[in-house]
């Protein structure tokens, strides 16, 4: 069978499967899920064996440390996605849900009601915990999922599926909702973006290049985000101790992920009281700190020119671009011009000029006086996390069991008939 | 200036007046509305001069009275218009509404929001009355909106929306808020196409081909229906009479619309006592069958074979095809195999079948005992309808003011980190 015709077969099973997903109660759909974390547990040593085959060929190839340590699964890493399994499991099933009722004067009484998406399309890269996060949203939100994980993580990835899929034979979840893309190919991914008779969605994540790829490629709808080039913004209503701590944490507790900050924004009422310690305390923690002119005169030393590219610019490094504003209202077209509508935060202690904040700034996650670090699946309260979407149509924010539904409207009549 | 910058400059214009549009009252909007319905009323004389412009070019061409009735602009339609305004103006702002709250151990406060989508485009043919609809739809979202009307109403959509863009020179919404594409050249449409960067949403109204032109050449998001393959199911279980009736203004009240049934399926211990009966009306009206070999048997004469073909086509017209089926099972794979996911319904007394057919059936509404042809904005209580959809993203079934949303999560703290 030729690699197209594999991948039409798989999407083909998936979309006759997810019929019959949508039908399975949340009984059967939470059993299944705890056999899957069970047999995580249980088959631990498989994983760990056939995960130290990515990790040499990782090793051979001189994969940075950080590349390496995501890719390893550990004891604690299995535990941990069991434990997933285990959460979504208990998280509250939306397929059913009743959005609204309408009874219209003509006795016609409609309602809308949550329904899973169909067919849900995962590519991803190196993590190999995404593959049984996704499959467990999936499934709980009822919607048959194929996944595509990364070249790097192939032999763990197929581990992982195997074992999950394998838990699934003693339920009444039809085998086929999951599946795994083996081939390393990169047309396997083509074939599938092509494929929107059977797939309705596609969620990529990863770097840019491989999102922008998936983009551009696909006749099937994708959420996604590009990137996070999220502010913080340090008005001259500021607590500036408060300020202190939120600006270090969002940029350099994890630098290396979409929520933390890339461009810190403080009023010119500020500035001066605020920056030098903050340049300092950066300086400490090795930030490198690029500054507006204005910065470069009050921070004196230290602070490299910013050019017109930093502002555009998603670090995911120990790196800052930073300027002096002259008003709330330049520090929020700054946001709209420059961001990627993901997250920023406003540091006042005025809470008029906080709404119009929240109001004006046309990203996916506001702050008031906390992290932009904060935007994240598990710590709104979703349970785990599908991806974060920066896209206006369907889903804003971080994407879990909600985001994977749709709804249909279900209209119940006696014989009504149009005039 | 040429047309690529004339229609860039009209969506960056737009984007501007989006960001100022989203903090205007509901208030504010309201006002708008009724003063855009007042001026339609005032200026009657001058859109049906307008309007005599378009029908002359129609008359001309040799254009369908069914396209001529269409483009027609009469007291009445005008007064529909003015009144369509108003009754969006009366009807619930849907920005700022909460959609959820949580508050997190941490004592991180998040609400999520309903907000403007931003810009809007909307792509439509012949019927006049689409640009003061959506125009009032898109303001009363908070939403910029850039109309591309069809040629054949080019007089009638400028002058309704001069109308419409006058009244707002009193008011507070920002005049760049609405734009019309004068242009017929159809390179305006892929110039719009094109700028993802200003417009968020492009929805098109009209025939399949203008549909698949749009969604094929769009990098910007596209809500849509390409066509309505519409189904009703009668059951062993069903009241012949009410399924007579019911089957009766599916098909013959509007065939020429989106919603009208094409596809009739019928269980075979139905079909003797009803299809002989139903065809003799659907005669009398002037229907053309198609039948599958059963229906051909049982109704014995009048009834054309149907081909393959058939049970995919949308007919828009009085034609319908007829399938004899064994059991709900093949009629809801019949309609998930062939249909257009648009609206279905099945006629039976039978609630447990019922229940079943609504959870199976993968389309935008599905009816019990009722016409298909509810599948309408104005129908499930919505005021107007910007558009019917049958993707499952964002939107689904018909599209008004709720549709025209997004939202963002506001989150407040007082100084919370990420650990």
């Amino acid at each position: 069978m030729t690699l197209e015709k594999e991948i039409e077969q798989i999407a083909r099973s998936a979309r006759t499967a997810a019929y019959r997903l949508a039908l399975i109660s949340s009984d059967e759909k939470n059993r299944a899920l705890s056999a899957m974390a069970a047999a995580l547990h249980r088959e631990k040593d498989y994983l760990k064996k056939e995960n130290e085959k990515d990790l040499a060929a990782a090793r051979k190839k001189n994969y940075s440390k950080a590349l390496v340590d995501r890719l390893t699964l550990t004891d604690k890493v299995i535990a941990e996605m069991a434990e997933s399994l285990k959460a979504t499991a208990a998280l509250k099933d939306p397929v059913g849900e009743v959005l609204s009722t309408v009874e219209r004067p003509n006795g016609l009484l409609i309602k809308k009601v949550r329904t899973p998406i169909g067919v849900v399309g995962i590519i991803y890269e190196s993590r190999p915990n995404v593959t049984s996060d996704c499959i467990g949203l999936c499934l709980k939100s009822g919607n048959a999922a194929i996944l595509k994980g990364g070249k790097e993580a192939i032999f763990s990835n197929i581990a992982i599926f195997r074992v999950l899929k394998k838990a699934l034979a003693g339920s009444s979840v039809p085998a086929d909702a999951i599946h795994l893309i083996e081939s390393t190919d990169r047309k396997a991914v083509l074939f599938l973006l092509g494929l929107d008779k059977y797939v309705d969605v596609i969620v990529p994540r990863g770097g840019e290049e491989l999102i922008r790829f998936v983009a551009e490629n696909s006749t099937i709808p994708v959420i996604k985000h590009y990137k996070g080039i999220c502010h913080t913004y340090v008005s001259e209503h500021a607590d500036l101790n408060m300020a202190h701590k939120i600006c270090y944490n969002a940029k350099v507790q994890k630098p290396g992920v979409c929520n933390a900050m890339e461009t810190l924004l403080v009023h010119r009422e500020s500035a001066i009281r605020f920056l030098p310690l903050m340049a300092d305390a950066y300086r400490k923690a090795g930030v490198e700190i690029r500054g507006c002119p204005m910065t470069r005169k009050i921070v004196k030393q230290g602070v490299k020119p910013a050019t017109a590219q930093d502002w555009e610019t998603e670090y995911l490094d120990l790196i800052l671009s930073v300027k002096v504003v002259d008003s709330l209202k330049e520090a929020i077209d700054h946001i709209n011009t420059h961001g990627s509508h993901h997250s920023d935060a406003i540091v006042t202690d005025d809470k008029k000029e906080a709404e119009e904040f929240l109001k004006s700034v046309d990203s996916a996650c506001l702050y008031v006086n906390a992290s932009t670090r904060f935007t994240d699946g598990f710590q709104f309260g979703m349970g785990a996390e599908i991806g974060i979407s920066t896209d206006k149509l369907h889903a804003r924010g971080p994407m879990a069991l909600e985001e994977l539904t749709t709804y249909k409207y279900v209209v119940y009549g006696n014989g009504q008939i149009r005039q």
